[in-house]
């Protein structure tokens, strides 16, 4: 997806949100938003949001002088999860069609997400409240049963996580995927609240999944920026899901079938795919639903 | 008023309604916006907003080569205000306190500020209501009847003039100002939608006071922006009234007395002033009331 005008301002609200977050110095909160603005007055107008949004904390964490500012975040997310995960399992494994209800749980956690919204405004009870109404509330976009199809018939499964706390619902639907072999990738690095290696670890993912890095700190999966390695896994793997908005933004327009998994959080998201802001959605393949947005629609990418 | 670090994302929100508003055309509008990340990102630290919002529509009239994006909304804004005159001026004159029904209404015409809002929330039934909820609604800050003392005792009244379309309650609340000299000051040139001369010769205010120009395009009077005229008026007037939130921005902390008279149209001037989002003010003196708003308390200004 490219960058729409409409994200611009947005950048600017996420950057004092955060920087409200990394510190409480106002010279140094200053300091961040000029850079930002000078950035964002530079911003290339074919690149997607989450190379701003990369450039937005690399500058949070230089003038901080923290490698990792939503660290304790991660982990309280994290541990969060970890203590809903039993009930979840139960909620999956119990239902009548497990794959689907791990699935939805996974769309769900994806609501733990720093990066499109301030850290007040995503409460446990919110985090608890969004995975009980995931599991009636309609897909939009494609269905499970085709994807599990989809998955039944492939060698393998690359499965590109995003956020930490989100990654134990990933977990759980990564021990449902049936396909012999799994690997999940995380950041290369510390980005907002996205899940790297540490996450990976703290939630026991490693033991059950191959984990790799990107070899980035892409908030969304930005190719050019990944390593060889990770480029040559993402071309190689028979099935590609991309969890979370970031990687929707990064990877909806690039030459390879990936299968998007996320909540639309925003407007211009939502406008973009062609569906209401809180929907959940699976679409397998980049395309696009019906417009739903004029006001988004009218306002062509940058 | 010192800029707070909120203003940041809210002068590029501003500066996107504009360029919507003044160009069709998708590359204009992202110069616009690159340009004006760019002046943000060395806006000086101890200016007032005005001295930002009138950088941004001077890019925006140079990126366009429109002297006035703003002409037809104005005109409107004048013509549609002069329907309501007649109404308002019986409501006024047949009130048992004329003189704070005419300030009322005053205050309630400054609803019609096309750089706090965009041109689509500002509809003319919203108008109406305003003026109509006004007339009953709490005026915080200081009373009418303290304001209409002071001015019997004063020689001459400086009168600051906000917006077009307002102007004409302006109009009315001016000719019920027991003082014998009333200079009302409008913009020396086209800056969002706020009057000027053509303004004043529109709704006939040129016949009724004496109507000067600042000298300057700021949005809210800049006092360094001025012209010597101007400023020799400013400082030698018996009362200043200042109307608008971009005055009150813009004034508050100057060294002189200012009587404001504004709605308070977006939480960091509410909590600047320690009111709420949508009170009606008159401020005898640049004073603030008790804080109301911790979130915007807590973020000093930048």
């Amino acid at each position: 997806m490219k960058t729409y005008l409409d994200c611009i301002p947005c950048f600017a609200q996420q950057a004092l949100d955060a920087a409200r977050m990394a510190t409480e110095d106002q010279e140094e909160r200053l300091h961040i938003m000029r850079r930002v603005m000078r950035k964002a007055s530079s911003f290339p107008d074919d690149a997607p949001p989450p190379a701003m949004g990369a450039a937005i904390h690399r500058i949070i964490r230089e003038v901080t002088d923290d490698p990792d500012p939503y660290r304790e975040i991660k982990r309280r997310a994290n541990e969060f999860a970890l203590e809903l995960l039993p009930d979840a399992r139960d909620t999956a494994t119990g239902a009548d069609k497990p794959f689907e209800t791990a699935l939805r749980l996974a769309i769900a956690g994806n609501i733990m997400d720093w990066g499109a919204k301030p850290h007040a405004d995503i409460s446990e009870d919110a985090v608890e409240r969004t995975l009980h109404e995931a599991l009636d509330a309609p897909i939009r976009g494609d269905q499970p049963e085709e994807l599990k199809r989809s998955i039944q018939g492939a060698d393998d499964v690359l499965y590109l996580a995003d956020n930490a706390g989100e990654i134990v619902f990933d977990r759980l639907l990564i021990s449902l995927l049936p396909c012999p072999h799994v690997t999940v990738a995380v950041k290369g690095s510390p980005t907002i609240n996205d899940a790297t290696m540490e996450d990976a670890r703290q939630v026991d993912l490693v033991n059950r999944a191959e984990v790799v890095e990107t070899g980035s700190d892409t908030p969304g999966v930005l190719l050019d920026q990944c390593s060889e390695l990770f480029r040559e896994l993402f071309e190689g793997a028979d099935i590609v899901i991309a969890k979370g908005q970031g990687n929707y933004e990064a990877l909806s327009d690039v030459d390879r079938h990936v299968v998007f998994l996320l909540k639309a959080k925003c407007p211009v998201i939502a406008g973009d795919i062609g569906c209401e802001v809180g929907n959940m959605l699976l679409l397998d393949g980049g395309r696009t639903l019906a417009a739903t947005d004029a006001e988004v629609k009218e306002n062509a990418p940058i």
